[in-house]
């Protein structure tokens, strides 16, 4: 068994400090770093990719919506051709640090409101698997499992990787429970490392109390919940403890 | 004899037109492409480098302060550590683009006040240099004779490119007369042409009448005066008439 | 008969220049004045405001969501309270202008994205009024008739202004004709003219050809169309020929 | 005696918290309110001049170069008219909010690179102060004794508030010991409030050890430091244990 640990680092911007990237960092496999459009600026994004190779942490692009004001949290209604190449200038981008620092770029996930639209539109999703295609380099790009933009993926040949959550709750079609609804969020550590080990054998627990199958290669960890160090801790350790593997999502993915 | 012929491309944003693209890009043998911090954005730089190749012209990037609201045409107090962060940011982003149409980066040139800060700002340059350095890919850095910006390049070990321009008056010293200077702007075609084949030749008529000794391995063409395409024509036509041969700036500097 | 005309005006930008306000100004009633959220500057606010109040034409704000590399024409998914403080904070700086030069704010009209989203979303309509009625000065909403910004207008207590389109074309329900569709735009001075006359009487030939009723304050001139300047001009004189006074909203609407 | 001690707020923006705005406003009698430009956002905005109104804190505009990524701390070279647009815009905006909770705008105190560039800086220093006198209201300009600033607040009619640190070293000619010198910067409560004391009655030590004379009408309180709630504390009560009453710069300074 074999599974990849990913999270969003890389965010402040400026003077402006966010997330808790050194408590996380050394427990992840796979880097998200942000690239200015929603967080991150040059500085931020040069130093993060430093510290993820000092870690040997993977590192891929988090493309957002042009949304600084909004931390790429709202919907922009974009076209396929503007989220291509939004989503290939940021990738342009953070792929100049760190190929600077000696690194090759893993992976794709978009940010925020950029992945959640991806979810269920086609074209969006087109848009932005076109622009990770743009970028070669046999990125792999991350999205939810049965989503438009993992079927976007899959059409224009890139590897894909398929993601799951340990600290959301999850509706019986496998879809994740809003973050408005009670219970959605789930914040004991060793409820969250029970979750992924489940996962990374195929199945979690429905807030309905049903068991679902969910088909995962990375496990998103937060780092912007409290106690999000002591979390992404509690789930490596347990993962180590169930003698799961793990390892960067481009290992496990096969080449295209 | 052999000379490059430049000019800035891409500069439009969003619903904003500006520049002379079409006219100026068949005569010139180098595009410098606006990476989005002064002008350009992601779709404009994609159309930008797309035309370039159709009409084999090279491709460069021309990165800017962050300063859309400005233009990039005021100075911003950097350090060097941001000159080299922002300049590997812009270039990275456009280096995508580039890559995606099938073209390779060929050149930097920075934009506006931040070229013309690094004239005589020994760290800003050295900053600029490191972030090219930084992209690799063999890239050759463009700026002022004399400048400390070649100085800084050949510093760290970049190939530099020398540029010269035909429609601006010299000062005796081979520095370029304020454009606030009566006289400062060229704007007859027959002159700038003119202007163009001694600079190719190593001189040019300073204000004063003098001749002074210019060495320049790439000539600027400004794409935002009035007439810009009937002065880049005339130039490319006086220049191959002279039996000059107009070659992109790559091709004329060896290899670091 | 009162009819006032309106046109969105001061959408340059830094070195970007777009629109014929010119051309435009002196035949309308009331300016739209960007305020730097998807076009417009400082400066170029100033400029604008003085120009308007050279030939006595009326100011209003034209705000818009946060985006100036879409020009402001795509909808951002805000919640009520963004709107209304985005609204008021554009309000605020337009007014400052305003009134430094000697003009009191008329009224708001928003802009792009923001002003065909407010059509039907109720909340983002509501939002949008309660940032104008925060402003206070009695300003006057313009929006579309029968739609939920003029509803949410109504409901604060703010007047509100309903505007028609001379250059568009009608559905049998009133609601415009999609710019996708062919014929949805109309080019010819005459008929623009024409149609003008009709709205200020109480109708509108239909795509269909059906005869509507619509009930407007104030007609939009675009200034972004070809000719656009010949259009206004020819509406202008067509309907003083008629009779009818064309004069600011804020006459024609009572103090609320 | 009768002093107004300031403090910079709001300067959070969007997803980003920043500064100690709850510990050190119900020390404090004015507050420096960003405006967007550097920190700040329409909702920061709103929310923090509620907070100072529920406190009967005097609210004022903190204008700043267009510099969010710099956090508005370095130097543009902007002209004369772009200092005074972009001042007023600022102000406007800021106003809007205080008005729309029911507080009048008290004054104008330019933000961090702005605020000294404006020391020394003439032209840029008119250009400021022209921007306040444009916005009206009988608003008072901050800025340090003696400085460019001043001169252009009292030229251009405004009354003028001069500013002393109790946190920062002086020189002997009364400027401030830059940041970069050890001991530039002080930390300790009673040292700082004892400083505030001896500004209050005319004078204080310099860092050769010599006692200088300073006017000011205002005391600046960090709100970035370490233990900045403490020390705004400690001063206040100093202050009032010593007989001075803590009163908004408006009291102190007479009507233009």
């Amino acid at each position: 068994m074999l599974i990849d640990l990913n999270s969003d680092m890389g965010e402040s911007f400026g003077a402006y400090s966010i997330g808790a990237d050194d408590e996380i960092l050394r427990w992840v496999t796979s880097a998200n770093v942000a690239c200015g459009w929603h967080g991150g600026d040059p500085h931020v994004m040069r130093r993060t990719v430093q510290k993820a190779k000092d870690l040997g942490v993977q590192v891929g692009a988090h493309p957002s919506y042009p949304d600084l004001l909004g931390f790429g949290r709202r919907v922009l209604q974009i076209t396929r051709q503007e989220a291509r190449d939004y989503v290939l200038y940021q990738i342009g981008a953070l792929r100049a640090f760190a190929e600077a620092v000696g690194v090759r770029l893993q992976h794709v996930k978009p940010h925020g409101a950029l992945y959640n639209a991806a979810v269920k539109d086609r074209e969006l999703s087109l848009g932005i698997a076109e622009g990770v295609a743009d970028a070669g380099g046999d990125l792999v790009l991350v999205g939810l499992p049965d989503s438009e933009i993992v079927k976007a993926g899959q059409a224009v040949g890139l590897r894909v990787a398929r993601e799951a959550f340990g600290d959301r709750a999850y509706n019986e079609d496998g879809t994740l429970v809003s973050r408005k609804v009670a219970g959605s969020l789930i914040s004991d550590p060793a409820v969250v490392a029970e979750r992924v080990v489940g996962l990374v054998r195929g199945t979690v627990t429905a807030l309905t109390g049903k068991v679902i199958p969910i088909q995962a290669e990375t496990i998103c960890l937060h780092g912007d919940t409290p106690g999000a160090g002591t979390i992404a801790r509690r789930v490596r350790e347990r993962l180590e403890a169930e003698g799961v593997r793990v390892a960067p999502m481009g290992e496990a993915i096969r080449p295209s």
